[in-house]
């Protein structure tokens, strides 16, 4: 008997009627002779009203409150859906992710899960239950509810399967799996069957939305393979596990996007070691989150610096950077929030060169200018204007024949 | 410095202004140098609002799922207050009823209190925080959420009062404390500054609608003053304490109406010891709550039984009590739900003969027929048609002076 691990995000819970459709989905694969942990997100927007009620109170919200407050969206969820197996003669019972053991630090707002309890899983099961568990909560080990912060309960899901080690952790999403590229801009994008874990984090962490970077690094880490699929159509959707070296890679798996960071520049620093650590520390000690950085080699002993940050951590960082800037003895700081990142993911890159060639061909031969160039050994980013980056995914998801 | 202990019911945290309005009260009782604890029921409508989702989902309503969905609306409601005193300056930390220590017994939905570990409230105090306390919950011993059911907001106000010696116990709700009558009815009604528990508890009981039973039972029993006092005009309310044997009692306090129960008969039961126990133990087993119950003396051998419960309860209880009919060998079994109960309370009337023989006299000369009587020592009930409810009420009031 297998166990599965099955999440379902905020749009599959989103109301009464998707919560039996997700009820029966469960029951399917629990009569289908599995054993199944459910993790369950908050329904809907629930979470983004929570969050307007907050605000409406004032500006001040200490984490703990409002992680008091955001971790009633999944004692709602997980109660309904119970009721929904209920009816479908399928025993269940709901856990908190305090119930559930999920321990974490006291990170108010963004923990980090330190131990996976499951005895109260454990004994659901025993009991021929099925345990729906508050998706995106745990509990500190001062006794605080706590949450888990942006793709809480993918990591939820992640953990549990690692815990309980699960034969598969099934994330269902609104959309049917990873696609070639973000379907909005390219309708020729397909479904991703298969892919690498290590290609999965790059794809999360350059626009792709579909899964959070960190529960991919959890079942990473842990080695659980995921599958992303739609609770929608319910069709088959994206496994992402281990590399299997016996397979041939694709060179390009995915082209993807992300319009959500502004660049920042340094220019004419001095080519001293030193000065980068200074500036990124800086920006460091204020939570600013630096996501690309490029530094060129020096010209007349001088060199420029440029890094990417959140379009909402622009201000912050050019007030940072600009009092730095005569420390550091840098000619000027300017920043450009018109940008977007392009950037083509595939585990068959590090054993294919020329594929960065090919990609700045192409955007050549679009006059597309190439602001910043960053890379890793299955990724390509280049930074272009926001206004072409609809126009470079199209065209490298077709040069490279993703279609 | 004094400890007070606060409960704000669902209409007085109804929305984000409210709460702001019940955050400067609590904080001006802080600064007038008390010690606060405060309990919170949930947000204005949201219990039914969260009623209705799960109707949405089916009939089937585990008690422990339904307690896991209710109990997701006090932590709003607490989460935002502590919010919303952080904006006023006044340290506070928000406590589910778990984290209160409100431990109950295993019956959900209507959970007991078997004890109350107050160490978190304590530990909050001795940080000079104001402990916001979920109302309404608790957890069983098995580590599962509970709720104590209808007016169980108010008992957990009552039972952390008893646990932590406090000075006081306020109530909070949207009217400014108990009436002679129902002001809807009697426009005359006037605010009743002092009550004994027993006459709060035959108030409660017979149609007073501001104070759970339950709550009042508590508060008896562990010795706990109440006030009862609008979050809305925050004015004096009413005290509910010991009676005071000095103080010479009003004889009328209040008069109470409760058109919620319809009444059954049963007649031509035989006068045999039994009868009424077998009737009322088949109801009991059936959890039919029975209100009143009159039994006349016999004439020729037989006698009647009658007995009102809620409507809701009716069908049911004919059913239960038709089908024990030729058991009992009783002539027949009818029954009115067009009827309504009309009290009169005082701890005074028990030294003042002649209560009863006036009230019996203005409702004749009303020409209102009363179809049951019952009485208590500090109370005098009588049922009567439902059309002649309001009048009987409003001569009463009348009659007695309470005006």
């Amino acid at each position: 008997m297998a166990l599965v691990v099955q999440k379902f995000g905020g749009t599959s819970v989103a109301d009464p009627e998707r919560i039996k459709t997700v009820a029966s989905h469960v029951a399917r694969t629990k009569r289908e002779g599995n054993e199944v942990v459910v993790v369950v997100s908050a329904m809907g927007r629930t979470t983004d009203d929570l969050i307007r009620l907050a605000a409406e109170i004032g500006p001040v919200r200490p984490g703990r409150e409002l992680d008091m407050l955001l971790t009633a969206g999944e004692r709602i969820s997980m109660a309904l859906l119970c009721m929904a197996l209920g009816h479908l003669d399928i025993p269940s019972i709901s856990l908190t992710g305090s119930q559930a053991g999920i321990i974490t630090d006291s990170t108010h707002g963004k923990a980090k899960i330190l131990e996976v309890k499951a005895d109260r899983i454990h004994e659901a099961m025993s009991g021929h239950k099925v345990a729906v568990v508050a998706g995106f909560q745990g509990v500190s080990e001062a006794h605080d509810v706590t949450t888990l912060g942006r793709g809480g309960s993918d990591t939820t899901a992640v953990a549990l399967a690692a815990a309980l080690h699960a034969g598969s952790c099934e994330i269902y999403t609104d959309v049917p799996g990873v696609f070639s590229a973000d379907p909005q801009i390219v309708p020729a994008a397909k479904r991703i069957s298969r892919l690498s874990f290590e290609e999965m984090l790059e794809i999360a962490a350059s626009g792709g939305r579909v899964l959070a970077l960190r529960s991919v690094e959890f079942a990473r880490n842990h080695g659980v393979p995921l599958e992303v699929r739609s609770s929608f159509t319910w069709e088959p959707g994206t496994i992402v596990d281990k590399e299997n070296p016996e397979m041939e890679q694709a060179i390009v798996s995915a082209v993807t996007n992300d319009a959500s960071e502004a660049k920042v520049t340094v220019t004419g620093v001095p080519d001293r070691p030193g000065i980068a650590a200074s500036l990124f520390r800086a920006l460091a000690d204020r939570s600013v989150n630096v996501d690309m950085i490029v530094q060129n080699t020096s010209r007349e002993g001088t060199t420029d610096i440029s890094f990417t940050v959140p379009k909402d951590d622009l201000e912050e960082s050019l007030e940072i950077t600009m009092s730095l800037a005569p420390v550091i003895k840098a000619s000027a700081v300017c920043s450009d929030s018109d940008i977007a990142r392009v950037s083509l993911i595939g585990a068959g890159m590090k054993t294919n060169p020329g594929v960065s060639a090919t990609m700045f061909e192409v955007l050549a031969r679009e006059g597309i200018n190439i602001e910043m160039i960053s890379t890793s050994s299955i990724r390509l980013s280049c930074v272009v204007k926001a206004a072409d980056m609809e126009r470079a995914v199209q065209t490298l998801h077709n040069e490279f024949g993703l279609g």
